[in-house]
């Protein structure tokens, strides 16, 4: 199985800094980069953490012992960003002006409403002005613009697991605009920030709701599902209920969306896997399953699980997605994007299957 | 603490009978009435295991050193099964002609309806001439009519959150007939049996959804539903889209109910607040909570939390709830009626509150 | 069952306070004693929670809807100390004082040697003069000197799974003074301070030994495995390798001890077991077993089940025990010293089996 | 990174066959493989699933969709087998006398006592002539006859951490031969076989000492670590207590060893670590940590993690470390063999860091 590396290593080296590598997004970027075949991790920096060695951090890495600097060294190729929203923006600015490509893992170029990206996050946007020419860092609806840009913003996980699971259904014009996701995640989701709402003795055998005030990732479901239905962020977009819940589990994603058809349509099991499959056909890391997905199955890859199925009992169109928040919900989709913004094959140090059991 | 005990001991002692001990909901009953004040268990069946000590079964009943029998011995007060389907209702027939109270918690004698019984459970009703008498064992919408009954069917553990969260909006007609109900439940739920779907590797760190071809707990929903909307069991049913996944813990279910204002309602959270604790003022395992339920501030314990909400985002009703499914969901549920029945104070034996952390 | 209550109803109500109800210790304190059947607790304190509702820091006892107060109220006829070392002395010098009996569990009273205290908690002791009149709160060791004291100082988690594990071999004078305890906790002993040794994602599905340079637990290992041994506090005491191992649930402590018999003795399995039932039989929070013990089947409980045996390949005596570190390793050890201290029965309030599954 | 790739693509790719692919270790070779720069997988067999596809058995490896055969194909250049004991010699002696190289996970040609072997496994042995060609698959102790050797015995998981953790130490000369091992497993090591112990309700939560009657891995313990202190097999072996535990975790063994320094020797910290650095000099996969190792650290990867310390109480010596059971205990060691047997990069295939958190 080793010959399609051949081509890849014909490939340029990117050298790439990382920003704030000191979360779980920047560790698990580290983590991916360290067996890419084609980067080179030149600097890696974080806040609090500047003066230390990588392994101090985060021992798992002991492997990879570079130094937390205060801040990159000149020269990167390429620069990841995981820093959290306005922060982002802040230490962006300069890299974007002098044109250096950045993938970001913050919210703060995913949407294109500045009001709505200031009522999410409570905070003015640093950088309007860079918004037009940033790209919605998801491969499998805006290909061609992210092998073309220089500014790619990633989505958040529970975006990602739902935009991907409707994305097809709002593309066929098959629904109603009025939908609910409900997704159960995993708790390495809500960061490394200590809380007694990730405290051990409190999160485990523990399931709850949150964020039922609202949830800063849906302005990023709304914009993107209205794009799949109508091909531009100016029509008006869907109505999503959201409600995310905490599961007792590190890693992973389950989102449960449920729509009902338009007047006039309908479909059968079969038809709507093929209208999945076709949506899908270049996307090397949508997997449309016959079978539910479960969260475990992809653990530690890039991959994301998708059933469409139809309620027996009601006709309602029940979708359901499995991701790992920090692969292809975040550190995975990153590379992803810089694997097709360098001209790497997509797939480029993501092939990993799922870490099962 | 200890002064509501008195008058309790003025009531006379009850001898049961446990059918079926060797499952998870026989052992939780054996557990929960070793420390009841009026009760004392006077015989236990298990089919495989008879001619065994319980404590062989389950160590973590050491103090309870009762045989496992073949059959109950003549006498008994009342009868708990905890038999599956179809066996619970052909054990069950001569204990209910001989006028035996029971409690049972399979699925014999909830429905109503016996073609949805069998259309469900894929077999024929072994004594549906019974149906008449039997009472659905959930106080909190029928307390009288278990009280009065000698046939009581306690309700299946998803149905038993899901009902609990949406009746009374039901009640009050201020919904419309489709909900979606997304429950997310502990593995306990799913028995002793062995498979892969409870093997600990492959459950772990998992979360997915299962029965989307239809969940058996459905036609209980259904049933008792349309009965909190119309005050009878003819009227015509909502229809709900249920869908239950599985969470990596052991007992617990956290229910998440999506429901639609009829045109004209109105209602803002406070006002929906008040119209559940109205509605639950004489329930008192019924909590109604200003905050989001957590099914590990329930483990244990019989109480089911419910936190009714509105989406500010949409305006759809949002209805969480939770519980243990091996409590209120089963095993709980089965003393509360038994103590109902038995004229005792509703919260005998099931004083004890969340095992938390 | 409930007959064995009517003696304990003739009992006098005991006023109890909390002090520092906000950590674990504390919240399990009031759950147990909110169905104890002689006790009522008639105030609560927590540092920074002072003004606040119980079920504000404690959603699971919402039914105890207490105010959490500065200090305790006039009158309390025990007082609970869930505070932690060296404030625990300070805070109870003025009850002792007053004669107000007290149940502690910090390690503020526990240890003999003031020298020892200072060294492994690196703080001044502040009232080394009280404690000769304090007595080591373990009933199985010292049964009438617990009924006969005012200061009774609950030992610490690991100590207790392992001195029950080990106290009846040195009592025989089997067993060379050397002696390894390697112990298995869940993560509610490291309490509720915030931490990434107990962040979810960082504690789940991972196993770590700690306090490799020292655990605090030891002196009183120490101390009380010398009394066992020589029937005084002066003797010297064996040597304890003890390391403590984190494990990925909430709670439960298995200890796993090895030790070697003197030369000149030999034991078998049986007779191992037996001297073990011999040494406990006035004991009934431990049930020694003849399978090995599981943290599972003593959840929630203030059960220590112990079992010894020898290994087969090496003839060395291996005893493993299980309890829940805030059952009989904190809070239930603190009721059953109560009762003892009372005069109530020695379970009273205690008589919960394992939440299992 | 990516340069290393180059030198590793020069080499001939492996044609390779996997004997059972159906259990959790043929499941993770599959994986591994799959991205293995020099490997490609020509047959999979299982027993019962003979005729599907690999996806229907493990959803997780949906990208690997091969046929699971009856048996292998012609010309595999080197096997793989995940075979139970006594399955694996009886499918492997025509594919060892044809001369076809061999990996194997079982335990028939681990021990150089067929007698030891016969005693542990409770049959006979169904090859013993071929023993004497077979390498102990540990390359940390064996490189060189695993280079030239064609049957290659990978160890146990359990034997892999104390093996690695005490060989240093009797290497050197410097304990006694009476030690405790004291293992804590994640519940994988038990395969996918169904059993209650293996039930997620009552595994989850649950840690419980097993095998106190002996475990398999010991004689390859005593053999290896006899082998390390002596240079030969023929030698006293040391007297290893050895008890293992469950813990609530899918993959990962902490072992945790206990020593005494023989008398006359003594030694600290620093230079204990320094003689496992130094012993360890030519492993890539152990890493000699300066903090305690932690199993979750490891997870997914082919790495050792070993801490050697001091008991500052009692001078014993105390060896820690942390290993994926199905990693570097079981399939991530056979690919480590299977390298090195084909001259590829001991690592190659293998460079991957823990999946953390």
């Amino acid at each position: 199985m080793g010959l399609r590396y051949t081509a890849r290593l014909m490939a340029q080296t990117t050298n790439v800094g990382i920003l704030n590598v000191t979360g779980y997004v920047g560790a698990e970027l580290a983590r991916l980069l360290y067996t890419h075949p084609h980067v080179k991790v030149v600097g890696i920096t974080g806040r609090s953490a500047a003066g230390k060695r990588l392994p101090e951090i985060f021992p798992h890495l002991f492997a990879l012992d570079l130094p937390v600097l205060e801040a990159l060294p000149e020269g990167c190729d390429l620069v990841f960003s995981a820093l959290p929203h306005a922060a982002a923006a802040q230490h962006l600015v300069p890299f974007i002006e002098a044109g250096v490509p950045i993938v970001d893992i913050s919210a703060d170029f995913r949407l294109k409403d500045v009001a709505a990206y200031e009522a999410a996050y409570k905070t003015t946007h640093p950088a309007p002005h860079l918004l037009p020419q940033a790209v919605f860092g998801m491969p499998e609806l805006h290909k061609s613009d992210v092998r073309d840009t220089r500014l790619c913003a990633v989505p958040g996980c529970h975006a990602s697991g739902v935009i991907l699971a409707l994305a097809p259904l709002f593309a066929a014009g098959l629904i109603a605009p009025a939908v609910v996701a409900d997704t159960k995640t995993g708790l390495s989701g809500a960061g490394r920030a200590l809380g007694l709402n990730v405290h051990f003795s409190e999160a485990d055998e523990n399931v709850a709701p949150y964020a039922l005030d609202g949830h800063r990732h849906l302005p990023e479901m709304t914009q993107e599902l209205g794009y799949a239905a109508s091909g531009d962020y100016a029509s008006p977009a869907p109505a999503i209920t959201f409600v995310p819940h905490f599961t007792p589990m590190t890693r992973g994603i389950l989102s449960t969306c449920y729509a009902d058809l338009l007047p006039g349509k309908s479909l059968d099991r079969a038809s709507l896997a093929d209208l999945f499959r076709e949506f899908y056909k270049d996307a090397p890391f949508v997997h449309v399953s016959d079978i539910p997905p479960s969260t475990k199955a992809v653990t530690g890859t890039n991959f994301c699980v998708i059933h469409p199925s139809i309620n027996l009992q009601t006709g309602k169109v029940v979708v359901t997605s499995a991701l790992d928040n920090l692969g292809k919900g975040a550190a995975g989709a990153m590379v992803q994007c810089m694997n097709l913004m360098r001209g790497y094959d997509e797939d480029a140090g993501l092939r990993t299957l799922g870490l099962f059991p």
